[in-house]
């Protein structure tokens, strides 16, 4: 007797393993080297199938790539939360995005790693990376605020830059190191750009209030 | 008569404008869609010639990656100078890289914005950023040790990496905008790293000593 268990699976439940499936393929092995066999296996359902519900090779990496980015996203943006310091805003903001680093290294590897050298999605890419520009962006022209300083975009725009580029790559060193604790990481650079490394070399500290 | 001129030029000064038209294509167009022909004619020299000299596209392109990259290193290695100060080292080297991106803008393109996604080029790519992290790496721990603080790797190497990644995304946020001048820039990043943000915030400025 056939499983009926399969047949009573929700479109949007069955689209979502695939998409967990080629995330994980695809994260681990690049979008070249993939295969929609490994990844309908992996989903344990049939390659016609995947095609059916998500396209080609190419949409189905858009899609997870999609997906991923969204999540990154709203991790960052719920994990900033309501507080109205500056200082907690930019922890808690980077503890989410390291905590999503760390759970789902596959999909960091797609967003960072595989979609900004990969010509098809070159306008993906862009548009995520502009996504966290404009959240940061906007975190940092809060706090600059609060402080009553220069509040101007061509003020905050490099710094946005050196933040998100500073995060970025410390993420990558941590998606290649299982062992890292989020949350460590996330502290680390939490000192570095809130206290710079002038107080750093004196031993300063920064220490969340809660 | 035939300008004797053509003739008389060695091969290693050809060399050189063959790779300066070629890193001019490349960084503009990018590599796959930079045409041998286009190269040629940039550097005045017939296309049997350029093959004969520098070898295929690929071999060309890496040839480019590797000095425009030797370059760039060498504009930090020889900025960081011999101060002591570990301020004023860091800030040398930050003045090394961003005039660096500032003058050589298709380099800069094939280095960081390219070779990176490119998987002929992953190997160079990788190699490249290495040496970057050593340096920052080794500029970091003497600015720790004279300051008397624990500079194990395992501390100063996520550091590392967001320093890096910061003047990364910096550089490339410099490399789209003609109008901005390189110093400016590092002084930016300078004031970042150093004071960071909470100093920042509060309307702090890190000034060079001269």
């Amino acid at each position: 007797m056939r499983p009926v268990t399969s047949k009573r699976v929700p479109r949007a439940v069955r689209e979502q393993q695939m998409l967990d499936a080629a995330v994980s393929v695809f994260g681990r092995q690049g979008f070249h080297a993939a295969s929609m066999d490994d990844i309908a296996e992996l989903a344990g359902i049939s390659k016609p199938m995947v095609y059916a519900y998500l396209g080609t090779k190419e949409d189905l990496f858009r899609a997870c790539l999609h997906r991923e980015a969204t999540r990154m996203v709203e991790a960052v943006v719920g994990a900033v939360g309501s507080s109205t310091r500056p200082d907690e805003q930019l922890w808690n903001g980077l503890r989410g995005f390291f905590s999503f680093v760390g759970e789902r290294r596959d999909g960091w590897n797609m967003i960072y790693r595989q979609s900004r050298g990969l010509e098809p999605f070159a306008s993906e890419w862009a548009e995520m990376r502009g996504r966290m520009i404009d959240i940061v962006s906007g975190l940092l022209a809060r706090a600059v605020e609060s402080a009553g300083g220069p509040s101007g975009p061509e003020h905050l725009e490099p710094v946005t830059y050196a933040l998100v580029g500073a995060a970025e790559s410390m993420a990558d060193w941590l998606a290649d190191r299982p062992g890292e604790d989020p949350g460590r990481t996330a502290a680390r650079l939490m000192n570095f750009i809130w206290l710079g490394a002038e107080d750093l070399l004196h031993g300063a500290v920064w220490r969340p209030s809660s």
